[in-house]
């Protein structure tokens, strides 16, 4: 008697998580390493990405994957960078969708020069919420929180400080001037994600931004260990 | 031969908007005017709130329907001012709604105290995309933005900034720290919404709240001028 052996997948039913994977293999046979950089909306993405990439990462080649509702601004500011930057927008849905998820991603694939760079940022669509709930296919997670967003933030969308391994607080150029508790604000984070990694920036100042830099190169580097 | 005529209803298909309509109703009936208040994460609601409601408005009682993903660290804060306040948190969903919609609005409603308030304000999931897609039954929707999340959120979440008859933009005692180009912006929100009504506010130092405690009693009046 002949026996097939199926293999459980505990996510069967999951086709985001099954398109995400196969995403990830794409990128790997690329060995291309993938961050997907998720904020709220104005908490300074782009401006963080401008600021880390005006100068070329070593033996770094950085591609971005700019996701927006609608429009190109983003990544008409990019494209001043001289990388490659792909758009791709979420709005042919009800309203445009509030977050990537590993379909869209994958449709943007084909216009990918993933044999051209080492290391792809997606920069999600603005959002606290939903873009923590869908993988992409990333090696990395990471979040920007701006010091004007308020101490409470991590305790009020905990999934997505939790999914996150690093959290870039942007705009501390701004403290003196706000009522914003950073040992509060840090204390609530623990408290969601112990530990997790952080970094202060001000991508206005460029304070911080080289350690920004040294975790994208870090990042980088994992998938370069592994080809 | 008997003759049924249906009355075509347009959006029928969309449950959301008839549930909608059901809540509009009961509000009708007790009178209430309802606020749908919209915002990034951290742009400034809840303070608005807190800074506009510190003092009761004139003849109009006021009550506020909290929502979040998690907690209720906003209702807690605008307990202090002696207004009922009732919390709704979308976390039984996945992961976490990331917006209110008419039917989580109905389950709050046996617990409002419709009949002890003239104006209800909804203070929505901070999120700039979905919220704006879902009516919940209100007379009038705003929104915050604050100065510190750059001049082209308008272009960038065009349905958010169209929908709403008020743009309160916060944060103005932030302008002189910032690069922040307000001409620009006013520019950006003409282009997605001609002429809409928007007022300049600080809800930290109470510059223009004036302004905003004005508009929400005119909202109450709308109901009272009916009844």
């Amino acid at each position: 008697m002949h026996r097939t052996k199926v293999r459980i997948v505990e996510d069967a039913l999951d086709a985001n998580n099954t398109i995400a994977r196969a995403n990830r293999d794409d990128f790997d046979r690329h060995r291309v390493s993938v961050v997907n950089l998720m904020s709220a909306p104005g908490a300074g993405k782009t401006t963080l990405l401008e600021r880390a990439l005006a100068t070329p990462l070593d033996g770094v080649r950085v591609g971005v994957l700019e996701g927006d509702v609608q429009g190109s601004f983003d990544s008409d500011r990019l494209a001043s960078l001289h990388i490659p930057v792909t758009q791709l927008n979420t709005d042919p849905g009800f309203g445009g969708e509030c977050h990537l998820d590993a379909n869209m991603v994958r449709s943007a694939l084909p216009a990918l020069p993933l044999d051209e760079i080492d290391l792809l940022v997606i920069e999600n669509v603005g959002n606290l919420v939903c873009p923590a709930e869908f993988r992409v296919g990333e090696d990395a997670r990471a979040m920007v929180c701006s010091v004007t967003e308020g101490e409470d933030k991590p305790l009020k969308y905990p999934l997505m400080f939790r999914t996150c391994e690093l959290v870039v607080v942007n705009k501390i150029d701004l403290l003196p001037h706000l009522e914003f508790d950073l040992d509060k604000f840090l204390y609530h984070l623990d408290q969601v994600h112990p530990g997790v990694e952080r970094m202060l920036v001000s991508a206005r100042t460029g304070e911080g931004v080289g350690a920004w830099r040294d975790w994208l190169s870090a990042v980088a580097a994992r998938e370069t260990a592994l080809a």
